[in-house]
């Protein structure tokens, strides 16, 4: 016997959209585990925590944020410590922003621990809290949708926006500048909005213009391009 | 004074799917409306069904099912329905499956409801269920995502795919067999999943292959390309 993995999507921020089938397995798994910035605190934790209970074990996974991809080495060795409890026949969940299937670290950690038996709780993905956000549809009918990381190269983002179809850019943070320029270009700036932290308190949405005038650069933040209409 | 109008995401068919803040606004809203097949019970009401009070006043929005899209007709009756409680003051949900604004008929009634005040309250969609059914990534760090409505003509589905990048076509039912044939002529039938009714009692997940041999057809089907590597 071994203990089961859990991969648990808690959402885009707000607390409230975890769903009920996160909340209980989190209150029945002894051992939880989430990702967190080197010295800093946990995202999913904070999202998750009035669902924890006192006295679990904890695994903060430290990944180095916002410079590149985080080394192999940081998965192998949490990989190592969540193994180490099924092994133990011990249950452990591993919380993810959004849904952890999309775009989510969470992949890595399951790619290593195949041999275990595994129930992934989807959840609702940072895309659909900021389609709520800006109250515009991210696809509707027979429109195509494209999600795009803003780290792609501009070619590869032009060939598939000059498609058509509707688009959400990811991960823009610092890319914002370019990402702007590139659809201005396109003719496809004029009703794109940009959406940062959307469901949390900081939750802004604005006209893709008016973000580039602010200067904006967080990490959390996506640009809706289309949706509007069929 | 007049009601606000909330578009419920209720996830893709588990019950347990449901956020707590879907659940938490189904309790206060005196008026409940949802999309319901002709004569037929509604998918999102039967998902949402524990937490709808007795008593509530309920609307079903009787949509053609499977048939192309519904007449603008069905959208501009449910709206006046829904206006009329509005503006009594009297706050509406709205049901939606899955997420409210991917790929949602809720977009339709929102646009003939812009006059109100909304609050969207975003969902699982079935897309992470699917991904959580097969427990395979959606996409991976700088990997591109396309999703595709399979009632696209071939060319236009052709042209995304061969971009690369993982890809996800949803509404397969009776297009299966054209949608196969074109994945394999295009080299991406090998790894790609059928998964049908996702998080619900009759979840399947096949290869592409069997699920053609099976000669399956159901609406509530969608088919995962890639998305298993960078
Ligand atoms: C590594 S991906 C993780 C996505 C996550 N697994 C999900 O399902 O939403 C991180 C990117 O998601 C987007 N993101 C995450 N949370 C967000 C939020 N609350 N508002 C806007 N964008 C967000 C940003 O584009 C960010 O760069
Ligand atoms: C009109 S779209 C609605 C999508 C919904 N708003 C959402 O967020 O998932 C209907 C399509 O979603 C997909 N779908 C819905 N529920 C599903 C499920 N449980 N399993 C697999 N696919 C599903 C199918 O491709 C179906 O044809």
């Amino acid at each position: 016997m071994t203990g089961r993995l859990y991969g648990i999507g808690v959402g885009p921020g707000d607390p409230e959209l975890m769903t009920l089938k996160a909340v209980r397995v989190l209150a029945a798994v002894p051992v939880v585990a989430y990702p967190a910035a080197n010295d800093g605190p946990s995202l999913a934790r904070s999202i998750a925590a009035a669902h924890i209970p006192a006295g679990r074990t904890e695994i903060a996974i430290r990944v180095p944020m916002r410079a590149g991809e985080p080394p192999e080495s940081v998965y192998d060795a949490a990989a190592d410590a969540i193994a180490a409890h099924l092994e133990a026949d011990r249950d452990v969940a591993v919380l993810c922003e959004g849904d952890p299937l999309f775009y989510g670290s969470f992949a890595y950690l399951h790619d290593r621990l195949s041999a275990f038996p595994a129930t992934i709780v989807p959840g609702v993905t940072s895309l659909s809290a900021c389609a709520a956000a800006a109250a515009r549809a991210l696809a509707r009918r027979e429109e195509m949708l494209a999600v795009l990381p803003a780290t792609l190269p501009d070619a590869a983002l032009e060939a598939r926006l000059a498609e058509g179809g509707a688009a959400a850019i990811m991960k823009v943070g610092r890319h914002l500048p370019r990402i702007a320029a590139l659809l201005v270009r396109m003719g496809l700036a004029g009703d794109a909005l940009y959406v940062a932290q959307a469901s949390r308190p900081e939750e802004a949405v604005l006209p893709l213009a008016a973000a580039l005038e602010e200067g904006r650069s967080g990490y959390f933040a996506t640009i809706l391009v289309g949706g509007g209409g069929a």
